[in-house]
């Protein structure tokens, strides 16, 4: 990794992209506090466990929608350039940081 | 699944053990929020992928020690009382969601 | 990990158990060989990494079955002697490895 | 997915390739005959359940390798005649049941 970083996608999200990733984001965050309330009210381990399996799903899936965007685009770009190999390689680490 | 349910642990968590697995939320609860941060400053993909796996990484380190507390008073108490099959059942169900 | 490793388990298996596992192992070695077949016959990538997860996916359906089966004899067996905690960590480490 | 799907590869492996993979798959072959073993001798389960552990991740990373493979060349192809699109939906398809 590291060597094809950028600090800014080649093709910027549009505002309504933006806004339904932070629509979802948003929802995660409550879900998360939500689990804080039921360790605190001490409910039961396992429904506490169920909780946050569903994060874990809810943030993958914006994790592989975003991976799409970023394929489509950037690493599209960067094939269409030359600089294919180092943008898939990155890529390729991200997946399987993802998929632990 | 379904027929073990508690409402709540059989033994119930002290004040340290709550403190400890709420602020290790409140940190994920902060994370989720820098990623939301990220989207709106139109940061590089790859860097918010690589954010989404550590929060994804943080929520099942939480998980796993739920878990073993959940073994260890919950499953146990159920085994020693005659309800093993059930509890560990619920928990094996559980762990493969987890898992996915 | 580590301290509590048996060579055997408790409750040996029973030879239709016995025999129920190593059906299952043997089919998914047949699925290795398909894809080495896959592989050789310069068969699509995709349908390839297909057959990876499907493998993948049955071994992990054995693991969870041997996990089952553990917890119900093994570790409630330690449970009742005394001796759980060593064989509830042992076991969380292990569903840890697999849920990577 | 479904629609994009080939017979084979766009650029074919070359035989140094194709037996790389095949010994890689060959010694997967040979450690789910090993846990065969393992448990026709009754060895402990936890150490069963290490093994299949293990051969899960050699089979991830067979898996991952030839993702960056495709992704190199069927992939790239795809993106460079304007067919890329399909191509990247049915990738991050693959990556999403690999990451289960």
């Amino acid at each position: 990794m590291g060597e094809y970083l950028h600090d800014h996608p080649v093709t910027p999200r549009t505002e309504d992209e933006k806004q339904k990733v932070i629509n979802r984001l948003k929802r995660i965050e409550g879900q998360v506090r939500g689990i804080q309330k039921m360790v605190e009210e001490d409910r039961y381990c396992v429904d506490i466990l169920v909780q946050i399996s569903a994060i874990n799903a809810a943030l993958k899936k914006v994790g592989f929608s975003l991976m799409e965007r970023h394929t489509k685009h950037c690493v599209s770009e960067a094939i269409k350039t030359g600089e294919g190999n180092e943008a898939i390689e990155e890529l390729i680490e991200v997946i399987k940081q993802f998929s632990k």
